[in-house]
């Protein structure tokens, strides 16, 4: 609320939220982000600029594809940053971010995809704008109704739930 | 993230965002709160508390309601609270709320019923989630994809949004 | 199925499918059509035709717009007529139209919006579709998960279902 | 709507429509068949009872999964029979279910799984009550906005929808 520039940077890395399901192969993929679309179902009127960095499944991503989220998200003139990722790895690429200074960075994903009728990722989203406006800088997951410091939150597979550690 | 006490107290009052469709009447009215479900579909698991204060349309809130409301927000054990809210008033219940101290209050509502596929309620209650627990203690409202302070927002009714003012 | 023509004539009319919430007036109102997109979603192959005849909550329809009805169902080159009608009228539109030989006719509406996320409004159109297309000649409603002969039906509002009579 | 006995006996196989996102898994699976809720959304007020026979993508389905099947439908006192089903073999049911006379058997699936917001299951499943009430008896299948006699379709997976043959 009070930093000067009010535009949000969405980075999309893939993962479950984007997640498609494609009959013809009877298996899901992770299709074009729905990002745009839940922003303007949400009447977002804030400055957004949404990019792809990639597009898979977190428990593919490689070092190199963390080395290309930070320098994507050191480079931008943006001071807040939301980045979708899959959940899985999601604390590694948080990890990867810890170095970067003077941004608010969000990782935020889905436990159902956003195209099912009963999916967090609408929620979570709303989360991460929210703490991107207006958490200090460092590196924030929201899921699960909660804001988390990144580097004090692990996912629990089994609970299919994060939680503090 | 460093209050002591993470639990959140929803209050709700009414307004679009509990509205349904009776077919009997033709007509919209307000129903019984959907926010239980929402956070159920969210996958919250934060312990939340929702209390029905009134089930009204904004426009028709008294100073009597408003003056309930605040006796609940003050009264409540909880240092972070949500207030479900009806849209054209929201900001006159908010200057209702500005002396209590000590707590962090979100006003939020929708301006399409959380009962439609396309609504921007459960984006909106995400902010409203992520801001009660983050930001400082006082009065704000989460809507159109920003966190405005109370006290610097109004509800522009031709362009069906809230800006700053 | 044995028809030599398989494209369907949808009429839109209004009612209850259609509406639409406004915020800035705090009421609904009839707005275009959602039926394209719904069959979409549904993946209709068939061709299909959709012409808005009028846009009108049922009570408010007139003669003359029931005779106008009348003659776009008589007028149009298509042997299979679904119409998208509000529920109140939805049986005197229907008698206005029982003269009609040689086309299998089909009312259907829906008693929540059709932008709702639960609607009947979608079920119902799937069972007016299979009706004209396997239905002989004649007038139809197809509510509550059952196909009248529109002769036999009645909305009984204190239900707020469509049972035979 | 001439037979004596309204009620519509459903059979659940399993298939993309019941598919499930499991995030733990990071895999669709099949889960408890979601028709009553679809129904009740509906507002089906015809007697309806549904009956799990197996839960399984179609492509697994053994020749005694079929012969199952066939007896349950056999064995009915329904003479309107729905079964859902997966796409990918639903032909397949269909042959071992010609022999059955004096029912009006029909076969549907969704290409996409019904608990996304985008789904052609309600829509289907719409066309397969209207097709069980109102079909003489045979065989039938209802996808892609259309009824088919069973024996005269064919899924084609590359269009990703059935197709008269």
């Amino acid at each position: 609320m009070t930093q000067q520039d009010p535009r949000i940077h969405v980075l999309t890395t893939g993962g479950t939220i984007d997640k498609l399901y494609f009959d013809a192969l009877s298996e899901y993929q992770i299709g074009e982000s729905i990002l745009a679309r839940l922003l303007e179902i949400a009447r977002v009127k804030l400055p957004v600029e949404i990019e792809e960095v990639t597009r898979k499944d977190s428990l593919e991503l490689t070092a190199d594809d963390r080395a290309l989220i930070a320098a994507r998200v050191a480079a931008s003139p943006a001071e807040r940053i939301v980045i979708t990722h899959g959940t899985d790895t999601m604390t590694d690429t948080a990890a990867a971010l810890a170095g970067i200074s003077g941004k608010t960075i969000v990782l935020v994903g889905a436990l159902a995809p956003a195209r099912f009728s009963e999916s967090d990722a609408t929620f979570n989203l709303g989360m991460a704008f929210a703490t991107a406006q207006i958490a200090p800088p460092g590196v924030y997951i929201t899921m699960n109704g909660t804001v988390f410091r990144a580097d004090q939150v692990v996912k629990d597979r089994a609970k299919g739930a994060f939680v503090a550690r």
